[in-house]
């Protein structure tokens, strides 16, 4: 007897790999993916291209923050990919150890194999701390520690996520080397269009949106349909569109779930108001905050208006 | 064989009287009360109360510009009393004739009955025309020129809207005395409530509303909801609401119907913004200008972004 | 020896009157107007005349719930007269009694002189204390009253303000016999334009603002400019225009004094978006209420800005 | 004779090195720093600092859609190192081009050496053309070329940018290799705090806003600073201020000149309604655009409003 899926229903998630990337972390917190199949790809292009033409089930990008590289892609992907939705958000914190073979100390340390861009954000521990090191560029943050065991690699040591050392037979030389101790890169897990999951109090719907012209009353515009229903905006970032000078797409993050009545009422404005509106999912919140809104703003408001005016309509006297 | 109504379906219309006012000549442009009964009363209050209390079937008042008075009074009634609805509206030219007993010549005229405020609008007139004539007050509009028959009137001549023509055997010594030439009147017919009369295209909502407290950006909240679905503002004026110190009601007349897809959007977020929203009623305009608004706000547009919402919600992939 | 001002200096004040008006009792709360010449008028556009015309050093007019009829004309001719300003407010109860020659009882009124205006608001105290009454019409409030003791009228007794008392020997019968308890005329003292009285704390300015063109939007950035800066409105109310179909003007008074920092922001901002803003005046308001407002629109924050704008354009670093 | 700047004079800028890089090329583009030193550092951090600790008198850093990372970075220490201010604004295609030792042709090229953030970006390039290539990674996009030449390296051929060409002797062997053909990185130049360079007519001002509290309504507050006067923004987007969760900072960019008196009065505006505005530089933009703006908002248009104000505190009749 097991736990583990069958053949039959094994899923696939794409992820930009190897084992032991911040993206793999990100995909380690869905339970869904447990005992599935995870197929390890080279950039967020990829990821999507495996969902849209149905390699994979889900693809997790990084979509903010990342240290990886490739947000901006990430959106535009999302942007100008039809058929793609966004099914959950995870929080991965950006940071690096340094690890070497088993047995290595740090005072052994002389060169050391990194991604450029990990590299870049230790370079103020590095400097501290092995102020006499050189450096040694590796493709990934996962690479530069599997060059120290395969014999590929001449260093003495590697900057790598923490995730590692559940991967891989390496001794932790230090930890918290990165010179922001509080970086978070946030990931969505992308699947192929299906209906959201059910609304759970602490959800979040990711949109993109085009303006209707350039004149600045647009954008006015555009957000009074989230402030005129209560609803709070925790991303707004404009993106140029690219075909003409001057448009702007604009992503947006926005508190609450297609299926709460204040989110679907600012959605149907939005659809009305905007040339372009990408629904991209709603989907629960990785940090579970309970989005919070004014008692006006409920549900039961917006059903009891709808009675009010059948009521007019009808000619009842008013209550 | 007449087209007479019968005594059981007979209709009954109250409105400031008595016969020949701007009030009655606002009643005489509905058709159907011709042939109907119209009760002649004091003021709005009465008016609005045989309404309410069933002795008429609608009431005539006068709601904008009035040269009898009593606008306020009847925004505030209004505003008030519940069971109410506006289901036509009337214009009706400010204009004054100076008329006298048959045989009267302009020169022999030296005592002219009116009313204290249709004498103060013809004063210019007055002033030009006849320097040296003596005023003596009337009841009303109408009454100044009853009493030159009547024999309860030393005057020589009166001042009486033109309909006074089409109910006395009056000589008419001069029109158009009036010192503005553009005044109109706007008149209202109330009933009780009611399911609105259809939609015309060239209709009008009357409405009133509370702010849900004292700060500046409320208004502005407020007009937001007509301003986002592409609805402009015929009549918008502030009024105490006379329970505390800086609260406000606003007497609203909206281009469109209730029945429009864009009206009933914008009454349902007043509904849910404001403490309290009167729907006065939505019927057609007085002057059959047909509303003109941008396509994006039209009924199809509306229509249009409920299925997308539907779509979204039931996972379709989009079009 | 006197506190009389000599004939030189003396000055004239119109007023709808004559003496007993609501209008002259708003004119006795005028201190600097005590020993003064009040002159009487018949209507509001003789007494603004006399004004722009220099006949009277200022006028007082009912702008707001008068009975006296004659509110639109008063604000029409504030937004067409130029060379006007508002240096004053004040508020009159709008309160009636019914008077009689010495030694009338109320049992003994049968015939009751009444301007037809002031009459229909006492209409429900006529109705349940003298039901057999009948109404003889009075050209004025005060006309109503003299008739009794001059022998001009037949009535037994006068409907009139409570200030007729002061200047007549009548008996009073009845007080406080208005339908509304509440009603409170508001008037404004108007003098040929000057600089406006300085700051009290508790000022109001009375505006005349035209829109860009007809679009919803327009009202909406209008009314921005005073939101922005946290200044509340005590009067909106749209006007037509009159020279075209759909075009308003809003009359508008807004808490604060053009000399705060904040107002005459508001002031630039109209006047940069609007193609017609008159100003009619800055003066303390009626009610001696405090404007309150957020502190974050206090002058010193306007004067803290200017400062810090000025070091950004000079290269300083900032503090 | 020499147009060589002496050595008193001699300036330094600070640069993501080493020469080469898609920095380089936009400090390329800067003619006041011709002939003057160079300075290459490695990462964002560093160039700021050397500008702040006055080690050299400005920086190139990438602040948009950059392929060397770091943006994220650059706009965060723009929040909060004090004292700095841009001053020119770059933009640099992202083009890569696949170069090898003199004399090499493409069929020759099996192992590429690439930084792996670029080797990403040519993905479908290299699966197309050299589907049977291997990657060894690159420090940076220079370090890939210089190591072909140097024999530090084992690899046939390097991707870098086009500006290699220029520094080092090598053989172009394929151009436009990057999977998105318009991709362009925005440059600015930053210097510590000076006077803005004058208006230019095509000038651009950065800001970095807080907003006052996390109600949705503060962010279209702060926006209608910008939209009452006429701004349109070319960059707006929220970054999470860190230090609480939910609060966000605006990273923006408008259009126009601190000088501009448009302009001005906006940065007036936020100063007053946001707890921490930061100018970051009125600088040209790079495009040479014109900013475009309805004349209603010209400088004119100011400069009369404050007139017309000036005349009504003082008394003066108006024109």
């Amino acid at each position: 007897m097991t736990t583990e899926p069958s053949t039959q229903t094994k899923r696939t998630y794409s992820y930009l790999g190897p084992a032991g990337t911040f993206t793999e972390a990100a995909l380690a917190q869905v339970p869904e993916a447990r005992g599935h199949t995870w197929h390890s790809v080279r950039n967020v292009g990829e990821a999507l291209a495996d969902v849209v033409e149905g390699r994979s089930d889900a693809a997790m990008i990084a979509i903010e923050n990342s240290v990886d590289g490739g947000v901006s892609t990430a959106q535009d992907a999302l942007a100008t990919m039809p058929g793609l939705r966004i099914v959950g958000e995870y929080l991965v914190p950006v940071q690096f150890v340094l690890v070497g073979r088993p047995g290595t100390t740090l005072d052994e340390v002389a060169l050391i194999a990194a991604h450029p861009v990990a590299y870049a954000q230790c370079l103020r521990w590095l400097t501290e701390s092995l102020p006499a090191h050189a450096h040694i560029p590796a493709a990934s943050n996962v690479a530069s520690a599997v060059g120290l065991l395969d014999g590929t690699s001449d260093a003495d040591a590697a900057i790598s996520p923490p995730g590692i050392l559940e991967h891989h037979d390496l001794t932790l030389l230090a930890e918290n080397i990165g010179d922001n101790a509080n970086a978070v890169t946030r990931f969505v897990l992308v699947a192929r269009t299906v209906a959201p999951p059910p609304p759970t109090g602490a959800d979040k719907t990711s949109l993109i949106v085009e303006l209707p012209d350039d004149k600045p009353g647009a954008l006015l515009d555009m957000l009074e349909q989230f402030a005129t229903r209560g609803i709070n905006l925790s991303l707004l970032a404009s993106r140029p569109i690219g075909d003409a000078l001057g448009r702007y797409r604009f992503v947006i993050d926005a508190d609450g779930h297609v299926e709460d009545e204040r989110m679907a009422d600012a959605l149907l404005g939005l659809r009305r108001f905007s040339p372009k509106v990408i629904f991209l999912g709603s989907y629960p919140r990785a940090d579970r905050a309970i989005v919070r809104y004014p008692e006006r703003y409920s549900d039961d408001v917006f059903v009891e208006a709808r009675d009010w005016l059948r009521g007019l309509v009808s000619g009842e006297p008013e209550a």
